[in-house]
């Protein structure tokens, strides 16, 4: 037998047509995923039997459908081969396609843009490689895997077989061990007080900032207001909902308050760490933001993706628990935990709730339960409260190594913003440095670094670089800041 | 010490400014939760240190902080006591409530209607103890969770930590191995030939359904028809998209082609087997609605929720495997394995793709990857096959069961409609009847029988009742049928 044709058929007990379906399925996908080569020879119909095990009629019916798909070709006398098109055609890669068929707003390159902006160019894939400072990114090496399993599999153990399931609006809403777990995390962590009413459970925090412009943006009316620079990806699904996206200038004190527009009805802050330029809001301009959006009518967004890491001093209390009735809080388990789980929340004030949960609905019903119920474990058995400590001081020793770097070679041209929090650290250039021919040229020696120019939705501000602390040892902080100090004479 | 009070206070080595913050929270959490209720006294401050294990004045700042909240009221020489209004004020359940903040689409009744089509009334909740009628339900006990949970724990095991987690392209479309998969399920079971690339994992039907519905409607632009009947959470997300939504009837070929308003750009289809009416599309009836959709540059979305179970005769081959270029096939693993996993799949046409792709990315990106690695592997060790090939078996039975209690005690006035497929039956009313009045009578008696009139946008074409089969043993069917005998003389 021919090994080039050992496809796992299953035409035990199968009629001569449904034979040939299978047959005719198994080669067409064989010929797709490039397993038969074009110009590769197809048994002939008489072997069939002997080959396939199935009857010549049923093996020529399959090949007959392959020739009127285009995926083979006969030659008289000689066979019936793979077709050199046939991989070519089925395929199409990359950027989204112009089709009337589609809505053009997806089609933008600002969309893309928003969305591709972790990439280094257009359809380069990450490279583990590389020493990677990247924000936003987190070394998944550190999560205790095995202790999320071993809960996982007790919870997947408790879990009661129920004669019928649906939808339940208390399960819509998340699991509610999770939310219960999630208030307790975030009053300890963050200063946060909520029940676990308050909480919807989401698909990460980038579901959240959908399902909050899908019910606070009237298409074409409601004018929201990001920080810019900011956080690319939040502004995609604040742009499909129809907002009037209004970029708004941040200084050291955070978002600049005074430049919002007067009819700003949603306002998108990271008060406790800016992504990417790593300051906190000051109390006082938190208490300006706080009276314009109580005088405006407007809500505030509070984006907190990294606010359980704070170095120093006692933690400064999330904007929500200044303001419960305005303030829709987003957190993550993307940072905390493991991207990979896709869970996220949004602790909303409870006029807005009842909306939330529909949208959420209307969405995907609710997030899997399995995943919540290991998280709402992992959380409740003490697992994250010692998971961030550790990462708290493992980031701390890397923020401090790569502060000291910048101090003994860099600080000519490269001043450090301060920031209490989290898993980046920004630094602004004080001479004129071409950036994005140093990251191109950094990029060349295996050291991914972003130029803050990429996180700016109108003309940047201010130059400078950002240090992602996720996914770098000291040791691969000390030999990127090597890479950097060579590069940079030659510009 | 006052049992009431054994709040977990995490005090140790904190500021008296945190302890305050910690302990209003705590007391904050606990009133909101209604473990300390109206009219309970609050321990005197000067026993702060004793209760509390905090000084005086750290509790006097904390119930100044829940004094301002509104959550406690002083009696003057008597003390502090939980008001009672605390619990009342901070609640909003229900309906969407009506506040110029929110977007207005979300508090319509059409819209909570649709999303609610499965609940007896607004507000109840499924009563476990009732002989369930209502169809798309699954019964859970089925499921072979135990298997499940081992294959999932060795995907756990498996995974590889790696250095820097980021959304890929690849990953964002899912897991490939579950995309692999999928496509030979799909070929087994529907005939739908597809490679991976073909695929993109979805959470569930309905991210499927609003994935299309954002990619494909262009607002206030797009003229959708949907079947009517059908089913209604379906209708959400085009609405949401801003879709002009048409209603189409159905008869017994299935939807009226020669009814498509001509300026028709995307079509939603049951063609396997109909949401609620179980009937088939003819295949005179496909070749015309794929003839109409390639005449006018529409697309047809299938959604095949149930297809796997047929109970007759070979397979008929999905309406994808007819026109690959212009259907987008929808299915899920709700039905044959799960709902709580969430997880479902869309198979596209190669121009579409990767639209589809940016609009996940920008709703959350890609679903949870350890569920996706759990349900791969259960699908290539074979499971799912398995628990398929059981699950049609019961499925049958059960219909047996009941097509023979209507024959035999209800067919001089109601009559199925002939299904070959899927977990539902529907039958017609030949007489005159309050169905409405009857599904009511027989909700107090405990069963939960749906009339067909619940799945109409507009006036009902056809009077009958809908028999779901998921969640009911074959007893349940005859003590079900046998209630309905009994409501049945009362109308």
């Amino acid at each position: 037998m021919n090994p080039m044709f050992e496809l796992k058929l299953d035409l035990a007990a199968k009629g001569s047509r449904q034979s040939a379906q299978v047959l005719y399925r198994e080669l067409k996908l064989a010929i797709l995923d490039s397993r038969l080569l074009p110009g590769t020879k197809l048994p002939a119909t008489r072997d069939a039997a002997r080959v396939f095990g199935v009857s010549r009629n049923t093996a020529a019916e399959a090949y007959e459908r392959l020739l009127s798909d285009g995926l083979v070709h006969t030659r008289r006398g000689a066979g019936t081969f793979i077709a050199a098109i046939a991989r070519k055609t089925s395929r199409v890669k990359g950027r989204p396609r112009n089709d009337s068929r589609l809505n053009p707003f997806w089609l933008s390159a600002d969309i893309g843009k928003s969305l591709d902006f972790w990439r280094e160019q257009p359809n380069a894939l990450p490279n583990a490689a590389a020493i990677d400072f990247r924000p936003a990114l987190i070394d998944t090496r550190l999560f205790p895997l095995d202790v999320f399993r071993r809960v996982s599999v007790q919870q997947l153990r408790r879990l009661e077989k129920k004669p019928a399931s649906f939808k339940s609006p208390q399960g819509n809403q998340g699991h509610f061990p999770l939310r219960e777990a999630t208030s307790r995390h975030i009053a300890l962590t963050r200063a946060v007080v909520c029940t676990p009413e308050d909480i919807l459970v989401t698909a990460g925090a980038q579901q959240a900032f959908d399902i909050l412009a899908r019910t606070l943006v009237t298409p074409h009316k409601t004018v929201v207001a990001i920080e810019d620079p900011g956080y690319p990806p939040m502004r995609v699904p604040f742009l499909a909902a129809g907002a009037k996206l209004v970029p708004v200038p941040v200084d050291e004190e955070g978002l600049r308050v005074d430049r919002l527009p007067a009819d700003t009805r949603v306002i998108c802050v990271c008060p406790s760490h800016h992504f990417p330029l790593g300051s906190s809001m000051s109390a006082r301009r938190r208490g300006e933001l706080v009276e314009f959006a109580r005088k405006q009518g407007a809500v505030i967004i509070e984006d907190d993706y990294d606010g359980e890491f704070r170095y120093e001093g006692s933690p400064m209390e999330a904007l929500r628990a200044l303001a419960e009735d305005v303030v829709f809080y987003v957190g993550t388990f993307s940072k905390c935990m493991w991207p990979a789980l896709r869970l996220g929340f949004i602790v909303a004030p409870p006029w807005a709730m009842p909306t939330l949960v529909s949208a959420k609905n209307a969405m995907d019903w609710h997030c899997p339960t399995p995943l919540q119920m290991g998280v709402a474990r992992f959380m409740s058995e003490g697992h994250l409260k010692r998971h961030v400590r550790k990462l708290r001081d493992i980031y701390k020793r890397r923020r401090d190594a790569l502060l000291a770097g910048l101090e003994a070679e860099f600080s000519e041209w490269l001043s450090p913003i301060p920031s209490l929090y989290g898993m980046h650290v920004a630094a602004i250039t004080h001479k004129p440095v071409n950036l994005e021919r140093l990251t191109l040229q950094l990029l060349k020696s295996q050291v991914k670094l972003h130029s803050l120019s990429r996180y700016y939705l109108g003309t940047p501000a201010q130059c400078g670089l950002i240090f992602g602390l996720g996914s770098v040892s000291e040791r691969e902080i000390r030999q990127g800041l090597a890479a950097l100090g060579r590069a940079l004479p030659k510009l």
